[in-house]
């Protein structure tokens, strides 16, 4: 590892993340909130520690690919540390424990929570708990790529390491223009949304720190029974449409708002994705009616939400689905191994994947029947590398691995299965509530201290697709 | 599918399943039990069957592969539903599902069973209950290789197809050979086995039904408390050892009793074995003994046996695992997902499959610190084709797809979603006992009709290693 070059990128990083920290004192002044100081003093720390290591490391070399893991591992832990400053330093989250917890599962797009009441936290801290998610949702590497021109040639590497899917697209031959275009077309969209939330009847703290939660596919609400608390169908119905979008994959809004929205149906990912959706929440709704759980209206209403919010790994809550009959918990504990389409917003295994994977099993069906033939798996019509599939198989491998080890620890930590499982995938699959213990109407402060930072590293492992966290804990890496 | 040629090899294996039928007579006679008529017409049945069709059918053509698929996956449902009839007739199990389950969990070695006092059961029916275990065990087609000469050119393809493990290894240049070879190796092991258990103070019947449920992997004992019932750490000893054996790669027996014994230490997949045992019989151990559930030597004993037990797929017991703590449970669930090695009597995963996902996971770790690298997974010093490792992903994609399907399908007939999550994985594993409701303590009566039929589908399917169950089911395979 380098280390002047990986401290001086990490500096930017942490600069740029003390720079919006500075946002929310606007909403602590406005709505007068005593948070304000701690909200400053947090940014004027994060900031100024970002400044000096840009100041004291001045590399002579460029960022090589083994850099760009440790640049992009560390600086979502250090983002993460100092993102926890505010919540800390005001008292709010007196556990450093807790306030990193939440600051993880903010920037990783989570959406678990510690806090029991969440209209206790005063509107400083509630703006920069979903800023979090806004800044986590579409990379922070990738908006300082997008702003910052000094990084140079690791910047593609870099790209490839934070961005998430299998095979990620350049949208343009030099990496700062994609970066440029996928932050223009977020921002955009959360434009859009935050729009028509206010036309809904939001005030704009709200509108800001719910559309934060939707793009970011992220799931931090402003009220304790989150989406359900707005009591309205035309919120429900804009935060569906919004978080459809941002588990889509960013490339196929760039070339619709191009003049080519055909590109959304010729892409296969797109249509499995919304065929999931549609058939999950169909068996959602009907299961529900037939238990009696809903009246018809009702239950295509909360299936519908809770599909999509679940897909997307978004966790937005309308129902306690912990109440849900068992087919139901099964089929959200289903769809949270699916998650978004690669590039994304959204976390999970990705929808590409489970596409190639499936493809796969078909081939091999029709292999047994004609053992010489040669059949690829193809992807709009394009052929998909042996070595892509391999990849997949070895990060499907170590997404179970991480799965089954960590609710293996958190059964020994005292937690019963359903708790312990489910916790840990909707950690690292960043969704946010899980089953059990954790379920919607639930929260996480009651998860033991251990258990807290052992979610909390699913969290950054699932958000950064396993590989960039554990090959930083390989001996190849140090050597 | 050439139906003369699949008809005549069908009726061959069913007039074998039909003489094998006719033996539990003997112990039937011998303890003057009421169910010796019932296993003479079945075994009349059986065989009448079995030698009309190989009369009837007069194939000209040889077996293709597309035709070995038919006749596995067809020889399997037609042993297990003959299989059926001595408990259907005898009236011991009065519903044919029940009947048809249990002979299906003996076939496939799963040990799941309906009955809830064993004991009731007269020795005949018994008798032939642990029998399909060892019938199913090394596999009835490789059977009826090893004896018949006129399968010819198919006879490989065959072996393929019902022999688990991603890469069959041939023992001998001819298919015959190497069929008698197994089976030779299983007989002497099965013997000496009986040989140790009438030492031990069992009766024959007794010791030769344990016998064929540990070589087999199957898990039917003579009592309803399992082999805790014959209250005997020699007994027990016996069977951890045996089920080991059961456990391993057949090969590997065949070098060692050639004077090769080094052969067990140089194969990666069996050190890996037995390491995966040791583990976890450890930790089940402290975790019992730090939960109070047992003194020192008690959990040593029970937490051995259970993952040597588990692992294997056996589903013996000596303890009621469902009463153990979380993490416990936990770790008795993930073994399940192991099972025994290629090429032995075990089911579920396999631990080569398990070995080769691993390295996979780190040859990609290794790749993404040097991009431009060749690095293939090697076993045993050998190279992994990359199309094996693809076989591999699509294999275990079926696995888990099977999986979740079924266990949908079953929370929606009202089971838990433990109970439903640990039967279909015990079915599909071939292992037996599952957690909640179908735990060691429990038994299989209460499930619903259909999650019977859907649960014998799953020991199939799981059997014969999925691929084999549903190429089945592709248009492709009937044009």
């Amino acid at each position: 590892m380098n280390i002047p070059v990986v401290g001086r990128v990490l500096g930017f990083i942490l600069l740029f993340v003390g720079l919006f920290m500075a946002l929310p004192a606007l909403f602590a002044w406005f709505y007068g909130g005593d948070d304000i100081n701690a909200i400053l003093i947090s940014a004027g720390l994060t900031a100024g520690a970002g400044g000096l290591m840009a100041l004291v490391f001045r590399p002579k070399d460029e960022l090589r690919v083994r850099d760009s893991f440790a640049v992009v591992a560390l600086g979502w832990i250090l983002a993460s540390a100092f993102g926890a400053l505010p919540f800390h330093i005001s008292g709010a989250l007196s556990s450093f424990t807790d306030a990193f917890f939440e600051s993880m599962s903010g920037f990783t797009t989570t959406g678990a929570t510690i806090l029991t009441r969440i209209e206790d936290l005063p509107h400083g801290l509630l703006f920069w708990r979903s800023l979090t998610h806004w800044l986590g949702g579409m990379g922070i590497i990738i908006l300082s790529l997008a702003i910052l021109p000094m990084i140079g040639v690791g910047g593609t590497q870099l790209y490839k390491v934070e961005m998430p899917g299998p095979m990620p697209d350049k949208l343009a031959p030099r990496v700062r223009e994609t970066a440029k275009t996928l932050w223009g077309v977020y921002a955009l969209l959360s434009a859009v949304e935050t729009a028509l939330l206010l036309a809904g009847g939001l005030n704009l703290h709200e509108a800001l720190c719910q559309t934060f939660g939707t793009m970011a596919t992220g799931g931090f609400s402003t009220r304790t029974a989150s989406i359900a608390g707005f009591h309205s169908v035309f919120v429900e119905a804009v935060v569906i449409v919004f978080m459809l979008l941002a588990g889509t994959n960013f490339t196929l809004h760039f070339y619709s708002l191009r003049g080519k929205p055909s590109s959304y149906w010729k892409s296969e990912e797109f249509r499995f994705y919304l065929g999931i959706v549609a058939v999950f929440s169909a068996l959602l709704a009907v299961n529900n009616v037939l238990a009696g759980a809903y009246k018809a209206g009702e239950a295509v209403r909360h299936s519908v939400f809770q599909a999509v919010s679940i897909t997307t790994t978004t966790g937005f809550t309308t129902a306690d689905f912990g109440g849900w009959p068992p087919a139901g918990q099964l089929i959200l504990l289903f769809l949270m191994f699916i998650g978004g389409c690669a590039g994304s917003t959204g976390g999970s295994i990705k929808v590409l994947r489970v596409v190639i994977i499936l493809k796969q099993g078909l081939v091999e069906l029709k292999k047994l029947l004609h053992p010489r033939a040669v059949i690829p798996v193809r992807i709009d019509g394009k052929s998909v590398p042996p070595g892509v599939v391999i990849n997949i198989l070895g990060f499907l491998f170590l997404y179970l691995g991480l799965l089954v080890l960590s609710t293996l620890a958190m059964t020994l930590m005292g937690l019963d299965l359903v708790t312990a499982f489910s916790a840990v995938t909707a950690s690292i699959g960043n969704i946010g509530p899980g089953l059990g213990g954790v379920g919607p109407a639930e929260h996480y402060g009651h998860i033991p201290l251990a258990g807290k930072w052992l979610l909390s590293f699913c969290m950054l492992a699932g958000r950064l697709e396993i590989y960039t966290v554990l090959v930083l804990l390989t001996r190849d890496f140090w050597k």
